[in-house]
């Protein structure tokens, strides 16, 4: 870490433009294109606004899925491709996708466009990068082939095989890069009971959202103990805090009639488990999210902050970075020294770059409601839970992202952009900064 | 700093208590004796429930000022004195208050009611400590009697001398304790465009809120230059942010019809200068503030978590606290190795104690607003006010006090008590852990 930052600072003196800067003018660059190429009149059945176009282009790109119209009926079928490129672009990682182009038209990786990847992917080595993208790319191929195979053998009856294998390739690219765009208005609500759509969602939203280092370091290592701590961390916490999740929405809303109440036993328990594992960061939802009690709401808030894993498809300020700060707070609590993780000590660099990019995170999100509430005449919950959601690159809303004014979309927009390219902003200047910090070094994590 | 947290451990290891924790059973029989005697016969005039007497004796030796119940017309006299005397101890200082007895007593001081006094006040040097309670104690008493005289002024021609004089006494001593309570069922709503009344109350708030050091300070230093960082920071910090908030609060009230709105010219002023000067942490209000505009609650959520000064009378995580954390963000975004206050470098430990406890406020809150949550069917907004008010110890309330279940009395009880002791006990135990982090020792803040 240390010495591949003072490589990095040592190289990009005569560049001027550091990883985070090159990857949000990439970024800018692919929401032009794609805003422009959906407001083509081929794009959409009766057309739509620039703001809008713009907006479904944005939330594409960073792989949210907030939506100020419905996508399936307001789209053509070249604007829902249009915004399946954006999503695999997007999500897949601007980077894997540009060292895979790269690798395809056979030419060598230049040092810059590694150092990028490696930024992107989290990677300390440089010669690791190009086999992880490689490896990752296949096995996310496959990933999703098996997916669509299995929704087609629940959507190809329904719907005959056309249009069954389009819906099934749509939404198996939505979930496994954390997307939450879905073609039914009610996203998927008329699938709350269904096992296959519940489970083969879940597990590409999971995959997704564990980080691409986890999935190689999985495919690699196959056994736990040969697992990085990192890797460890995010597969134990995924499941502790998803149980979590699944347990409280349960109780929480046994008894509410608009949403688990209404339902069968095993339909309730479906629920419970899909709006426990979505929030983090998919923005799928089965149930009605506008009718939640409260407190699933705030639940739902501090999942969507919490967010997925680092070099994941998902958003938030990562599940490390929050599981560094509750075991620091447990250390402080009980008046020790050492913040321990597994049997690691935590480098107190790397909780003080938890602390910041927590508090800076919120810092943000407060100051997006703060606007966002002299814009929208909206309950505050609603105007909190939108902004969380796009911070966190979700795509869950309680209603308000139909309702916004155009000074508001513009907000929501900006939101997703900085949630989008701010943790990993943060986590890169962060990491330079603290260089002169590292004291203890035992166990490395990645945060935001 | 170093020095004296080496001798406090090495004193303590005995006794096996350490200062937060004996501050918090003192508060613990203070408040078990004000809640007794609360509920006494003679202290109501028919009678107050054994929760709404002890939520009384908390809200009072915590300084907080929020109320179950109509303090003014519930409690008799001798009820009203229990409470005035539980803001003094609990507001002015159960430290100062223990020396000054001690004083009074003529007795010596103990090493170990120095280093408790030490710790309340933040005073680096054990011998500064009783001469500074004594100079403290008697500028606080001169100020409040001078405020006792201007009040009177106002008040004794309203309502005659007697009542108006103990008014003005009730309403000083509240006021330099930072504790909103008040006599009048709507605070000092009836107040909002009266010149003495804004000019006394406020100037007791800022008093009481800078922190007992900045105002020994004030008093030995006289010139600017001489005073300390953490005095220049308080003074120009509490100067600059008061003003933001008298600003913001007009611009987002003042065509409310429910507060500004149908305000003369001159009392519009009036009412945006007090609240935006009552937030940090004082609980006053002249204007109802659950009728206030969405932007301007929130305003004053983030003004009640911020709060007051270290070592002052007010709560919040304090506003050197939150002053550090901009500044550190600032220097992040600027891309910059140090951060620089009034041309002092912040060692990186006190950034990260800041940082440490703003995270553990924010999550102690959102747990607060959980809890409340279920327990409470309020518009979020109420209960996130609410706890904020409570965890700040200032008072303040959309109105949900009133209504609250018995099981959201005792959540709000323990946030009020949290609220007064969480964030020293943090600020203490970070500071003993953070002895191997110093690194530049240069110009040094309290935070917490
Ligand atoms: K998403
Ligand atoms: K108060």
């Amino acid at each position: 870490m240390l010495k591949t930052s003072q490589r990095k600072s040592f190289l990009y003196k005569p560049i001027k433009l550091n990883p985070p800067q090159i990857l949000a003018i990439i970024f800018l660059v692919l929401v032009a294109i794609g805003g422009l190429l959906l407001k083509l009149p081929a794009a959409s059945v009766n057309g739509v606004s620039w703001i809008d176009a713009f907006f479904t282009a944005i939330s594409a790109a960073t792989v949210t899925g907030l939506v100020t119209i419905d996508p399936g009926s307001t789209y053509t079928l070249f604007g829902e491709i249009v915004i399946l490129v954006l999503i695999q672009v997007g999500g897949l990682g601007i980077m894997s996708f540009a060292v895979l182009v790269v690798i395809m038209l056979r030419k060598q990786i230049g040092i810059k466009q590694r150092l990028i990847m490696q930024e992107a992917l989290n990677q300390p080595s440089i010669g690791g990068v190009i086999r992880l993208v490689r490896n990752l790319f296949v096995f996310s191929i496959v990933i999703e082939i098996l997916a669509v195979f299995l929704l087609s053998l629940r959507w190809v009856p329904d719907m005959g095989f056309s249009k069954g294998v389009y819906y099934s390739i749509f939404h198996t690219i939505a979930a496994y890069n954390n997307a939450g765009f879905g073609l039914w208005p009610d996203n998927l609500v008329r699938y709350v009971g269904d096992p296959v759509v519940n489970l083969v969602i879940t597990m590409l939203i999971v995959m997704g959202g564990l980080g691409f280092t986890v999935i190689v370091d999985l495919w690699i290592s196959k056994e736990w103990r040969n697992l990085s701590l990192h890797s460890r961390i995010m597969i134990f916490g995924t499941i502790v805090v998803n149980m979590i999740a699944i347990i409280l929405f349960y109780l929480f809303e046994q008894n509410n009639p608009a949403t688990l109440g209404s339902l069968s036993g095993s339909d309730k328990l479906w629920a419970a488990y899909f709006q426990g594992i979505t929030p983090r960061t998919a923005g799928f939802n089965t149930v009605s999210i506008g009718d939640m009690e409260d407190g699933s709401l705030l639940l739902t808030i501090l999942l969507m902050f919490i967010g997925a894993g680092s070099a994941s498809t998902g958003g938030g300020i990562k599940l490390t970075t929050f599981l560094v700060i509750v075991f620091a707070v447990i250390t402080f609590i009980k008046g020790k020294e050492e913040t321990v993780m597994m049997k690691r000590t935590i480098r107190n660099a790397i909780i003080y770059r938890a602390l910041a990019i927590t508090t800076i995170s919120i810092s943000f999100v407060f100051l997006g409601v703060m606007l966002l509430t002299l814009t929208e005449k909206a309950p505050f919950l609603e105007v909190l839970f939108e902004v969380v959601s796009a911070f966190g690159t979700v795509g869950l809303t309680m209603g308000l992202t139909f309702e916004l004014t155009f000074l508001g979309k513009i907000i929501i927009m900006f939101i997703m952009f900085f949630g989008k390219l701010g943790p990993l902003t943060m986590a890169f200047t962060l990491a330079r900064q603290s260089k002169e910090n590292i004291r203890y070094p035992e166990g490395d994590v990645f945060t935001g």
